[in-house]
């Protein structure tokens, strides 16, 4: 618990002390005032967020986390469990989704076992944080304990805190990996938003309506059976969470707590972030919604959180990949600050 | 003319040939058929536009066209028409917005003269293809001659055909610079789509409530002293239309003509696109909208060629920023379906 509430101090207000200097060089640039939109308002979030004027986002990390999920037996999934690791060895090999994105990007991917069902190979470019695995099935009792809960946060973020000392991170993306993953997803939303289940709900890989129905149903007996409090994340993650989904909170807390700009990806990402928000506000100006998921509970997620995602390419498949093209986009943003010219500099009238 | 027709008979429908082939690799990749939603949808248009399942988006150019307008006497821009050619100067040094973001997605930047008001001083970077100093005030009369309107369709052909020969497209996106083009941009889309010149008129550069009003009767003015013929794509671009207006549905058409995807930027790039669509509706194929502008009017228009755009990043200033950004997004897909392992590769049950 030292490492989490160490880490919640850290995370402060941004700095508006550079707001002004920021605006007024965006408004100077060789061009109408504010006429590219979203790419000055990400610029100025990344200076606010750094304080520094001059950022640069050289080093993009993207973070993958795994894990599995006991509600998986419930035929939640359309995918089998063992997916799960065999997509893993896929992102090490680099033939992902997530590789080719991050890699169009510029941005190095970690991925991270927070809680694969199987012991995986140690190798490059693995970093085992295993906390257990998979979870138990949340329709039958608390998906792993309290104290489990909070490891996984803690390892989260000694995942950035390594990558950070080890490699430096001007700006990290969060992504899952976790067959079954969106049941519990949809639960810690309809937990924490007190939207109704169906509402929160979606097709995760593509089931059909019969296994839509069943999910809705086993979601309804995990919020029943374990009454979350949906003022206490670490309740919430504990009880209707996942491994990989506490890992990321805790990428996002770390990420907020040394000042970098962290790209939440899709509906996973998003609840964890929600979980990071109950944890701690103030971490919500560190956050940039990456994409609009189909996945149509994280909505519900972004509403409360008051979050616009940047992208909306009908995605689905999480990793990061939102996250990863998002990137981009915020990259995109922060030279137009740094290295357009202003009229001045241009001679324009 | 002898050009412009020759450009508009080798533009064919796309072919469909390789369409179940570049479906079932997209289904076989390691991820939920179809989770990469419109990056795969972009993957699949830019095979059947090439023929090629092993597409490259290597060799990316923006074409930026600029020309003025004499409707600027008018009192329609916040800025003064002397901008236009201060801004291509500061395009060929670099430091422009679309310098900054083809940058970033690895295009290079075509900056051509087609109307600019002035002799621009020869230089490396800048194609002149001028074919008047400033179109004529439209609301007095047309902008220019019919002969002028083929001829500068004619000239945005030979820029591309130029570029493609040099150095090879592998994908172009559209870009313009002329201070008042927002005004003919929306006459043309009024004349073709029959849309209200108000559900058509935005605020260009930044112009506020009484100044609108005042764009909005030039514009009705102009429509009702020239009387565009709105199925004729050249007697509406001579009437109410630009010389960069014309100089990009010309690269528009010879990118089709030469079986290359291109990216549609905003309002005025929309505009081209739609006399270019006029002239040969098989061009449609073609075109990839490249972002949702904050100009009202390009909605009317998208509407009418059944495009919706890449990205809606509440941008506005031309040039080809939202083109460049969006090439990206293109290449991305492409990428997914060229780099990604299959389930069969990567060994993924």
């Amino acid at each position: 618990m030292e490492k989490l509430t160490k880490t919640l101090a850290q995370i402060q207000d941004v700095s508006f002390s550079l707001a002004e200097t920021v605006q007024s060089r965006l408004d100077n640039l060789t061009k109408p005032q504010a006429s590219l939109g979203r790419l000055e308002e990400l610029a100025k979030q990344v200076v606010l967020i750094t304080g520094n004027i001059f950022c640069c986002l050289e080093k993009k990390v993207i973070f993958t986390m795994a894990g599995d999920h006991g509600v998986c037996e419930e035929g939640v999934s359309l995918f089998p469990a063992d997916v799960t690791p065999q997509m893993v060895y896929n992102f090490i090999r680099g033939r992902a989704g997530i590789n080719v994105l991050a890699n169009h990007v510029g941005a190095r991917v970690i991925v991270v076992d927070m809680g694969v069902a199987i012991d995986l190979e140690p190798q490059q470019g693995l970093i085992i944080k295993k906390v257990g695995y998979g979870t138990k099935n949340i329709s039958k009792g608390p998906a792993m304990s309290r104290n489990e809960a909070i490891l996984c946060i803690e390892r989260g973020i000694e995942s950035f805190e390594q990558e950070f000392d080890a490699n430096g991170v001007d700006i990290c993306g969060c992504g899952d990996m976790g067959i079954g993953n969106t049941t519990p997803s949809s639960a810690i939303v309809a937990a924490i938003t007190g939207a109704a289940v169906e509402d929160v709900t979606g097709r995760g890989t593509g089931i059909g309506d019969a296994a839509w129905l069943k999910k809705v149903a086993v979601i309804k007996k995990a919020l029943a059976i374990n009454q979350p409090d949906p003022t206490d994340g670490i309740d919430v993650l504990s009880k209707v969470g996942g491994f990989e989904i506490g890992g990321l909170c805790g990428i996002i807390l770390a990420s907020a707590a040394n000042k970098k700009p962290v790209v939440i990806d899709g509906f996973i990402s998003t609840a964890a972030a929600l979980i990071a928000y109950l944890l701690k506000p103030a971490v919500i100006k560190y956050m940039i919604a990456g994409h609009t998921s189909v996945e149509r509970g994280q909505q519900a997620a972004l509403k409360m959180m008051g979050l616009s995602p940047i992208l909306d390419l009908q995605m689905r498949l999480g990793e990061g990949t939102g996250a990863a093209l998002a990137m981009g986009i915020v990259d995109a943003g922060v030279k137009i600050l740094t290295q357009m010219a202003t009229f001045a500099e241009a001679g324009v009238s």
